[in-house]
């Protein structure tokens, strides 16, 4: 314990008055932070690490998070896997265009494949032009660069750029000239008759991580070196200094640049230009190694994803009359990313709401005949058949989670003390979902107290414990509290999961499982 | 000589086959160079250095190339002016959007102040809602982030981003968590009514410039630690490990990464924290120091646009209820420092093209009466009396520059060698206009040619030096040759500039300036 750095603690207190629950941001500077900051008392507490600092704040730790390793933002060599071209003899990471689409599941798998293996083939993409960018927004942001929004591999009459021409292209990255480089790369096949015209891929931090293996030294010289990147046309004069492999303050590879048509003017001792001259060419040889170009055909309709700052793509040469067509646009892996951990989190949540149904849902509903999570799906189960929209089924079905949430239980409302579960429930679904879920969650009480206030003999249909239960929430509300309840965008929503509620206590109706709501919630998490 | 590196001095060899002479790329692999290249000969001609390759392959270098001084991509601390506030005590960079829509000359000033100083000031811009990403496009292409093509800054009912509320923000850079970062920002002003809300800038890299000469090995610290800089909301989970000072291999400051707010765990040794936090504080205070503190108000119609990799931006505390409202999106400093590139570059071609008039073109032309210099600007004058389009204007203008560009001379014409002025001049100009200025240029010729042929009586109303040019350029054309020209997309247009050609002769006639017709060529350019 002593050996923690109190700046470093102090600045990772994870209490509300310090960080903004929902965001993660922090809500002070770090020069807000005394001088000679220091922990005062510190104990361990249910698995907790609980510090009172000199300046009287309070701060309480997860053990799990004080003693967890050092992790990373998975964009060096550590995070993925390197391969050669033998590890895919059995395929390539590929996936059916609408599966991708209806599974968050399959979309996961994909956008995992580009983060850990450097690229992934969508098949069936409609083969229609500017398709490339709908593919690209469904995990990021299109990056537009000088050739525009997107462009246009194929033969052209007045070709500026090598990749417009029919000759073979051997492996390199995209635009090293730009800074920021774009960081993925996507291809659409519209059209693919030509003979020849196959696609290569070689791992770059693989070519890297041989050269390091092999010579050392040459790798050294590499990413020491910023090598000019140069490209100019009419309307374009781009120039960017970087190194041909980037390394991390711990010395693994983050980036590979390699593209020998834009390298312009290196400057340097002489001794120096031989040197990078020599590491070049060596390392310029291992990328054409047979075992590392990896190579398929993309037909139409398929869509090539890659990391163009790992992943050095090729094309063999094809006749200059064959009909091939690729649509291209650059985009970012910090998107993509991004989208892959929010996926994994809409899962995980999707797991830890199915275990509240599994788990303390079995157990005894507040004194009726039905369990709690059986009283949720029928919720759920009448919603939908009436017709109701997915946020209304999905609020339906999850109203009651608060009941497992809160600091009081369920049981503490049948023991007279309101746990305000709805508040509570609708407080930790915000987590994934929109208001137009949480919303009537939160005002399903206030939905009943308002039912009794003015609708004749609904209080009277109310079972037992809803009756007692009533009571501890406030009872019927006053005229003036139903009037500013009418008043609220989510009233009627929120009654509308109130008269779902009060049918769904029927110990012999049908219910479906869990499962069955899956994919309207994941749907609405999107 | 025999210290030139081989393979670096032929990677640079600028000669038609190794490089497209229009985009400078190379059209040669690093490992099509054969092993033991060496230099075969050299020898100095002209100012150039020839060398004679052990393959073969002859090259040529300008000695001044051969001999040049290392220089860069202009984003290290090398290329900037570092400041503080006192630099700005008469004014800060800044321009009225309508001179820098309209002036090429004033564009580049705008843009070599962010730059140079990371910062200008636009006003004057149309407070409407989107204009941002149109004054982003006038150098750029817009950054879509999570945030959205766009973001509003302003009071809102749900922040969940601290820069939405009305609190004091200080100096920061922005999306420290995406990477690649956004490496430019644009503010827009709306509204500004509210008391308060004063914009402050700081030079992160002479903060960061301040820290090596104060604490050097907090300095070295900050640049050898990455630092996990995180972002979470319902749809976003973003995390890029970036240390907060980066320099290049030489040591120089490069980019500048500063906000606590989205400091996530950093991970380490005991003594690896504590000496970053002690480094990051030292750092942070730094910033703080009022003469370092820029600040300005931005009135409705300003825009402010920045170097997100250098400055720290800042906002003063204001009124919640006052009208506070700016839109902002994000670009990248690699099109704007292209912009400016070509901008210079196209200034240096008007320079090069005005010489032309001021200096060889002031001379005889080929025996007529007027200079070849009055003979242009003369033909230019008539397009511009016709009401020609601009396009017109300019081949007419400049139709016979190619007399001054060629091996052959003009001269040589009158001697009986054909010059093929007309394709030498149209090359030239094709590195800064599109094909419809060159073309009827580099038709002009073969329009008398074909006049000649078609339209009875053109021929002899042809001046005697004009009649003898013809025999040299090949006479009248065939039928078939005639059909041929009149089918070509620019016929028309190369007849036009003819035929202004032939009239342009009038040693009489007023005659305006180059400068007369500079703005009309700049657009052009475009």
């Amino acid at each position: 314990m002593s050996e923690l750095p109190p700046y470093w603690l102090r600045d990772n207190c994870p209490c509300a008055e310090c960080r903004d629950p929902r965001s993660g941001q922090k809500l002070f500077r770090i020069d807000d932070l005394p001088e000679d900051l220091s922990v005062a008392a510190s104990t361990g507490i249910d698995g907790d690490l609980e510090v009172l600092w000199s300046d009287g704040h309070r701060s309480r730790y997860p053990l799990a998070w004080v003693d967890a390793e050092r992790d990373g933002d998975g964009r060096t060599e550590a995070d993925k896997r390197l391969w050669v071209a033998a590890d895919f003899a059995r395929g390539i990471p590929e996936a059916e265009w609408a599966e991708y689409l209806g599974s968050p599941t399959e979309q996961a798998a994909v956008l995992g494949a580009v983060r850990r293996s450097g690229f992934a083939v969508l098949r069936g993409v409609p083969a229609v032009e500017r398709q490339v960018l709908a593919v690209a927004e469904t995990f990021g942001f299109v990056r537009v660069t000088n050739y525009g929004e997107l462009f246009d591999v194929r033969v052209e009459p007045d070709p500026n750029n090598l990749a417009f021409t029919s000759v073979a292209i051997t492996p390199h990255t995209d635009n090293p000239y730009r800074d920021p480089v774009p960081t993925l790369q996507l291809l659409h096949c519209l059209e693919n008759s030509a003979p020849g015209g196959d696609s290569g891929l070689v791992d770059g931090f693989r070519a890297a991580a041989v050269l390091r293996d092999e010579a050392p030294e040459d790798f050294a010289v590499l990413t020491r070196t910023p090598v000019p990147f140069v490209f100019r046309d009419r309307g374009t004069e781009l120039r960017a200094d970087r190194p041909l492999i980037d390394v991390d303050a711990l010395g693994r590879i983050r980036e590979v640049r390699f593209n020998n048509r834009s390298i312009g003017t290196l400057r340097g001792s002489a001794a120096e230009l031989e040197a990078f001259y020599a590491a070049y060419r060596r390392f310029a040889a291992i990328t054409l190694r047979p075992e590392l170009q990896l190579e398929f055909r993309l037909d139409r309709g398929d869509c090539l994803i890659f990391d163009n700052t790992r992943l050095l793509h090729a094309r063999t040469a094809f006749a200059q009359d064959g009909a091939r067509h690729l649509q291209g646009c650059y985009a970012d892996l910090d998107a993509l990313t991004s989208t892959l951990a929010v996926l994994h989190r809409r899962n995980a949540a999707l797991d830890a709401i199915g275990e509240l149904f599994a788990g303390e849902g079995a157990g005894e509903y507040l004194g009726e005949a039905v369990t709690v999570a059986e009283h949720m799906l029928q919720a759920g189960a009448l919603a939908e058949a009436a017709g109701a929209a997915p946020h209304l089924v999905a609020a339906a079905l999850l109203h009651d989670v608060g009941h497992f949430r809160g600091a009081l239980h369920g049981r503490d409302l049948m023991q007279g003390r309101d746990n305000r579960h709805s508040d509570t429930g609708a407080q930790w679904l915000a987590q994934w979902f929109g208001p137009e879920v949480t919303e009537p969650i939160r005002l399903h009480v206030a939905a009943k107290r308002y039912l009794c206030a003015v609708e004749p003999g609904y209080r009277a249909r109310l079972s037992e414990a809803s009756e007692y239960t009533l009571q501890v929430q406030g009872g019927p509300m006053t005229e003036e509290q139903a009037a500013a309840f009418a008043a609220h965008p989510a009233a009627e929503a929120a009654v509308a999961v109130r008269r779902w509620d009060e049918q769904a206590k029927d110990a012999g109706a049908p219910t479906p499982d869990f499962e069955h709501f899956r994919p309207l919630l994941a749907a609405l998490m999107g």
